[in-house]
């Protein structure tokens, strides 16, 4: 057996709703909404599974699909892709990112990490061969900056895998980092690598910014989107992946045998989905927004010290100003005392984690988040 | 980027159905249905995009479908299987697949495969870091024989994967060589992973043995099974995957980096798909042996030498007596000038392979499989 997964502990997404599954608690850990998704989306899909076909589609995705993906970021971001060359769909985002580490690194090449980070990514590097090489980035601002920067890049760095919105920071990185990461991976000639399931899901008025977008980096990364995030239907599992030709056409290898195609029921819906008009995204991003501020102000008046959530569907919550220096036995206090789960973002760390920080799940029904705030105020 | 994918040639699958696609040429290449595939079972996954829940299942697959898998397993082949601790879902078999070299072997493992076979498999044991060893089946009959064995396995052999039913060779393992193989692997203590994707598909009278019937290999065995082939839906992929706890516990560790979780609807669809009556399987089987005797006798009329298809969507081909000795080249020539699309089955070779022989998809509707004889028999 392989060392490597043998060792593994089960996700901790998985861990927490098993928990959760199992002690009735409210479930505010693994980030998927609790309600049904867009309606219409959903018809397309039933209608393609009635009406359409469920065979084998194209390896790459279906035409309609791949159209409809360059069409939207070319509408949403600005982008300029060519669906034939540049644009593939998997069986959703966790698929693309093995793709892009099984398919773009040889054994021994140096992989950069920001901390915290998505808890498949070190396994996934690890089992490609990777070195991993940790960025730790620090609340409240999580910024990256070139003095993190500097100690680990060298020429042995063949890819930088980011994800922005940072989850479990809930911090959107700006032009200006983006710029910064391309200066280095440009340096190194490292390919970058950007999981933006995140990428409609920022508050305030903020504008997500793809690693497409800046001109260092439009010919050297990789763009990885999530039908499940843009739709609120996280079980839907169609990942969107955009780079350039060269950098596709292997994407497109690994992808070959690792799920080969994703349905095409699904994918069609989708395709209708992502030309929906702005409206849409605008309303989504509002109503999470409100909830973001509902939940906020309630735990901050339970007592909890929030830190800021510029995206995602997530809010960190800091508990060194209580004292609490173990997040995890802090969980689990939570799941047996108020009967409420959690993340522990501990578990987003390899090196040296951050045990003070917690992140709650605030994309569900009022009643759902009223009740988690009244047991969590509950709490001694 | 990484060399084994890199320099990988596109799966000849989805290059003959491209090839089809761009030249109207009637795809008799990839193995899918061209009919609907059944109505229940579409209706059930249609329901559950429209009322049921579309948010992540549970890492493992839903506790209906995983009950229903074992349940499935006990009525049709007579195995005993715990749900929660030996059963897991996976987006299709190819996912299966890269679970269990990713998750079961490490870096200079040796692992014995079958030729012919799938494409997908060299490429996958290379980059899991396993170091192939290949055992030569011959037409017509591909019988594994100890002779076959004895040279290939040693005290490095860490993994078999084997197929059976055995595509493109159409031919089905019997009892006795399942036991030869569970002898060499007991020998080696290595671990057997059966993709038996086509289990349901075999024709006059047989009956399927899975590798888990096998005494030997009830507990150093995974049994891979496709619902897309179970139902004829092939765009679907949802996996079935079988095997002792301490097995599954590391393939579960590989799933849950490798694609996560799968469609939440289509599980419900399979799970209630499964408990279909015997009926459905007795006709799916007797609907496509009618169409492979039909096809059979037609190619044999249109002077093209037929081998036995005892199983699969498929029928192969043996032109050596007709002076052929290239199989991609008459491939070639069959778009061009018949306006047909075949596989040549030397792509399922890595060593010595066999060059005159073509696999035909007979799972297409009468009037599809007339209009290709037609257009084979003016073939000059
Ligand atoms: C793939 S489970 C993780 C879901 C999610 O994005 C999260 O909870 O952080
Ligand atoms: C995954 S494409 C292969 C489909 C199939 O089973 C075949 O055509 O052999």
């Amino acid at each position: 057996m392989n060392r490597i997964y043998s060792s593994l502990p089960t996700t901790v997404f998985e861990a927490m709703s098993a928990l959760a599954r199992e002690t009735g608690a409210i479930n505010l850990g693994q980030g998927f909404p609790d309600h049904a998704g867009p309606e219409d989306v959903r018809r397309k899909a039933a209608e393609a599974v009635l009406d359409g076909y469920n065979q084998y589609p194209p390896m790459m995705g279906i035409p309609e699909l791949r159209q409809a993906i360059a069409a939207h970021y070319a509408h949403h971001q600005g982008l300029s892709l060519d669906w034939q060359s540049e644009v593939m769909v998997t069986s959703g985002a966790t698929e693309a990112i093995a793709d892009a580490l099984f398919g773009l690194i040889e054994e021994g090449d140096e992989v950069v990490l920001f901390q915290p980070m998505y808890d498949a990514y070190v396994p996934l590097v690890r089992r490609a061969g990777g070195i991993p090489r940790f960025v730790t980035l620090k609340p409240p601002h999580w910024k990256i900056t070139r003095e993190a920067l500097e100690p680990v890049f060298n020429e042995r760095t063949k890819l930088v895998l980011i994800n922005n919105p940072l989850n479990p920071a809930c911090s959107v990185s700006s032009r200006e980092e983006l710029e910064l990461v391309g200066e280095f991976a440009e340096a190194s000639d490292a390919i970058v690598v950007a999981d933006e399931v995140w990428e409609h899901v920022v508050y305030d008025g903020r504008k997500h910014v793809s690693v497409l977008n800046i001109p260092s980096l439009r010919e050297r990364a990789v763009k990885i989107g999530s039908a499940g995030k843009i739709f609120s239907l996280t079980g839907w599992k169609v990942g969107l992946v955009c780079a350039a030709p060269p950098i596709m056409h292997v994407l497109g290898k690994a992808h070959q045998f690792m799920t080969f195609t994703t349905p095409p029921n699904l994918q069609v819906a989708v395709a209708y989905g992502l030309g929906k008009d702005d409206d849409y995204f605008v309303s989504m991003r509002q109503e999470l927004q409100t909830k973001r501020d509902r939940f906020a102000a309630g735990l901050a008046q339970a007592g909890f010290p929030v830190l800021p959530s510029a995206g995602t569907y997530f809010i960190p919550v800091d508990l060194a100003p209580l004292g609490v220096g173990d997040d995890v036995s802090f969980c689990e206090r939570l799941v047996r005392e108020a009967g409420v789960v959690a993340i522990p973002v501990s578990a987003f760390y390899e090196e040296e984690p951050v045990k003070t920080v917690l992140r709650f799940c605030f994309a569900k029904s009022d009643t759902t988040l009223d009740s988690a705030l009244e047991r969590l105020s509950r709490l001694d």
